[in-house]
């Protein structure tokens, strides 16, 4: 499994991203899930995968070869002329490593089905963040719909419905995607630090802020062991429940 | 879907259950979740169940219709001298059910799949709470995993698990459940009140507080917009993050 978010603030995007993959519970690695290129001055596009390793791996390997040759038939990504055609070039890049893994060879069990969060600006355009489906079509984030995420979604998604705004910071952004991250963590073995970061400032047309947050982060380490105390905090807070009168009267058998 | 959550206190036991059922979005029913049984002064049962509504109310009917007929070859669950034989019971049912329309008659391409919680206390036995699986077997909640959930529980499970402590009153497990459950409505469109609540008094050998939360009820209205201000001061109460001084230089091209 594998949990990744892309936030679109106004100020920009943030990118986060685990690094755990797995092949059943005994078999765990770390591989790098964000994939970022860019052309100081014109562009920055930020990849981040979840789904099967092979056909993640063979899809930036693809995009990768395929811009540093620019007499292919396809433009390379780093010649596309807008997010747009970046999302219509990653999206079928996808959808043929997935049907030739799927149609030839060796049949798998598991699906070769990947999904991936694409964001960054080109040129003129504003910064767009796309969700891409395995079948190579995508959907493009609005205010009303401001993140996607994309693995094991659940766990994390309450705390980013409740405390997202798009006029935030990047350093509240960030902290908003860790507690995310420590839930889903906390929860399911199969997603885990480190973490790839990326923020990506509007308008900059370059990367920003890339780093990784490491397994024994100081910062990671308060904000995962503060949360449990804020949290109950914050129960406690609320008012207190009390039980209906005719349903105490029945249990106490008055 | 459904949610449901059993939860086990050194005071007793609290049931919890959504209503809503739904066979495709454009066909949505309430349909109660939870049953009790009870011998007052000698046993208290509660079930409650996830998944196909056919089977489900099929397993509660013939364990109705059991418990009436005490001739029958089985035991019914009013003379089931453990919890452990109460849950044996279900199990047993449970299978059946799911097996005789798996077997027979027209195929659904859905599954006739249920599992659900069962709970409760039989003479001199400790209260017990297991989880039913639809192949009849079962697992027991132990103090180290001191509740279960079945149905839609990702959204609801972290505040469980950060703020769940085996000494609350049954007061504040409720308020506990319901922001468990207000997270998962939030995310879910088939998980929604009417809730169901049972709390069940340890030692008591009779059935607690059996009542209803509707969907305008105003505690619950307090509790689900309190909850949304007050992790928000939770999530500014802690402390802010700080870029590495590196990835700031290297953002800046400083």
């Amino acid at each position: 499994m594998t949990y990744c978010v892309g936030l679109m603030l106004n100020k920009g995007l943030v990118f986060m991203s685990d690094t755990r993959t797995n092949s059943g519970i005994d078999n765990i690695s770390t591989f790098r899930k964000m994939h970022t290129w860019e052309v100081p001055g014109e562009r920055s596009i930020t990849l981040m995968t979840a789904g099967n390793l092979a056909t993640t791996q063979a899809v930036v390997s693809l995009l990768d070869e395929r811009s540093k040759q620019p007499g292919d038939r396809h433009p390379g990504i780093l010649e596309a002329a807008s997010m747009f055609q970046v999302a219509t070039l990653v999206g079928n890049v996808l959808k043929e490593v997935i049907s030739t893994h799927a149609q030839t060879g060796q049949q798998a069990n598991s699906a070769f089905n990947a999904t991936m969060i694409l964001g960054g600006q080109v040129g003129d355009g504003e910064p767009r963040l796309f969700l891409i489906y395995p079948e190579g079509n995508f959907i493009e984030a609005s205010f009303d719909t401001p993140f996607f995420q994309v693995g094991e979604t659940k766990y994390g998604r309450p705390i980013l419905v409740r405390a997202y705004d798009p006029d935030m910071s990047f350093e509240d952004a960030i902290k908003l995607l860790l507690l995310s991250f420590d839930s889903t963590i906390k929860a399911n073995l199969s997603v885990s630090l480190p973490l790839d970061v990326h923020v990506y400032h509007a308008g900059s047309l370059q990367s920003g802020e890339i780093f990784r947050i490491e397994a024994d982060d100081p910062y990671y380490e308060t904000i995962s062991s503060g949360w449990g105390s804020a949290l109950r905090d914050a129960f406690h807070g609320l008012p207190d429940f009390t039980f209906p009168a005719e349903t105490v009267q029945r249990a106490t058998g008055s």
